[in-house]
């Protein structure tokens, strides 16, 4: 099944979302409100709600209970999208300018904290306080995540330990808590909202590594970052992390990281070549299929529903993209 | 009374709150432990929580349940003050290094969201729907009164209505929910509930326009920021929006403003000059002083118990600060 079908199955939950979306970041504050508009319209690939949605059918699956929890997920992404563009200092987002591009580096602080307080009111409202309990469990470590990957930046004596617990709290606990959301929304069984959760989290895995892969790989204009950012922001990815310490040019690379002043418009094409030489790729590429296998095992105890083939597209999408 | 006997019997309360606000920042995390610990054990007024136990003292005080609410509003707070110093590139709060100083701007707003999520966790923690249907209804609305105010940053045609508006947004409504979080929490009645939540609005007015005041008038050494500071970021204080109205040098202050590209060293403080003759502080002052006599007068249906003797003393400190 292609991305397009499953999207086509859900697509009529999916194109309300959009609209419930923008509802839920309205504002009488008008440049605000502009600059979220604009970022909402521009869309993404709204997995996150996907899963919530996709998970809640293991329960008793009521659309309009669920949604606000679909909505909640998407604006804590958007938040910390909007607060990473400020740190990366990134001029577009999903080919439209980032809110700091539009209303400047000091109010899109704000926008991206405006954003944060309304997934929390849009939780609250749905009333339920288990699901905040969860949620609230995991947005600290989320931020945790997002500080050490700053802190982290141009650190080449990481460990590999190190990288997989930067990622899980950066990416895949909000995979993991979308799933645990709409399956404890629905009230399915536990053993059930647990395999969900486990299935969220080695996905989310697997799609950080596969966003550290497009970094080196990706065609500018279909992922509309440029070639290299994570390397130029001083990110350790999994495929440099794996040059830094297998490549026969390793000492090479690791003198390139000691001076990043030095660096000059052709020196982030060099990395990369260095890297891809090094088989970091290949090495990347087979972790991310190991999470995706053990994401697909996790669901085998789900029950053979159409949600299920699903999530197994969804999965095999993950890796995929990056071929 | 003076403020440091108000504190006095208050005093066992603050102690234990100061262990309780470090111990709620915990985090593995090194470098954001190390800045978020400094930004606690600095200190500050902690007028907020003082604000949710006094109020707790109209129903059934429990110190024990009401200190996560104390902690949840001085970390709404504290995430607000480290976002703004990224705003407003400040060094020192407190005279210590600001988080963004410390750890970098960027990693900083991360550091404000932790905080922010650390908020989140406390009250959700404490477990009730009602108390989190409060700040959640709040919260947002305070992003919207920091984004309005960089919005609106030498913006000189503002009305003083849209002055009020944004210092409702920005610094009453946390005053507000503080006390009605504690009324709430102690399960005051609804009566009490409501006038202590409009005493503390009108306090926080009162605060904002004695702290636009301070901007134009405190000393340096004690108020630890640099004299002017609200007029170098742009900010239209109370002083300043009656000086651009009614000052006779007004339109010689409105030509300064429309081109502060152009400022010296010495603009500032020729500003402060004009809008000092305008007779701008005195009118705040009495701003100022309306509202704390609100304040007082919301205050009279309340039991005369001693926390009520301290709220009202509470009120004449906020006032008087600017003397």
């Amino acid at each position: 099944m292609a991305l397009y079908e499953f999207y086509n199955q859900i697509s009529k939950e999916m194109e309300l979302l959009e609209e419930k979306l923008l509802e839920s970041v309205k504002t009488k504050e008008p440049f605000l409100w502009d600059a979220l508009k604009n970022t909402i319209k521009a869309g993404g690939k709204r997995i996150r709600p996907a899963l919530v949605y996709l998970s809640a059918r293991f329960g008793n699956y009521d659309f309009n209970k669920i949604t606000p929890l679909a909505i909640a997920v998407e604006l804590v992404h958007t938040a910390t999208l909007i607060h990473d563009d400020i740190v990366d200092d990134s001029p577009l987002r999903r080919g439209i300018p980032t809110v700091q591009a539009a209303i400047g580096k000091d109010a899109a602080v704000y926008a991206g904290d405006f954003v944060l307080a309304k997934a929390l009111k849009t939780l609250v409202d749905h009333g339920d306080i288990e699901i905040l309990k969860s949620i609230s469990g995991v947005l600290y470590k989320i931020c945790e995540g997002e500080a050490r990957q700053k802190e982290e930046a141009f650190n080449i004596d990481i460990s590999f330990i190190d990288y997989i617990r930067r990622i899980r709290k950066k990416t895949a606990l909000l995979f993991a808590i979308s799933c645990e959301l709409g399956a404890r929304g629905a009230e399915a069984p536990l053993s059930a909202i647990y395999a969900l959760k486990k299935y969220g989290m080695m996905l989310g895995m697997a799609f950080q590594v596969t966003d550290d892969i497009l970094d080196l790989t990706a065609d500018e204009k279909k992922s509309g970052k440029p070639l290299g950012n994570d390397i130029k922001e001083g990110v350790i990815t999994l495929p440099l992390l794996y040059a830094l310490n297998y490549s026969s040019r390793a000492l090479e690379l690791r003198e390139l990281f000691s001076d990043p002043a030095r660096w000059d418009s052709n020196t982030i094409q060099y990395i990369i070549e260095i890297v891809r030489e090094s088989g970091g790729i290949e090495y990347a590429r087979r972790v991310a299929e190991r999470y995706i296998s053990k994401s697909k095992q996790y669901l085998s105890v789900l029950s053979d529903i159409q949600a299920k083939r699903l999530l197994l597209t969804l999965a095999d999408y993950v890796v995929n993209r990056a071929r």
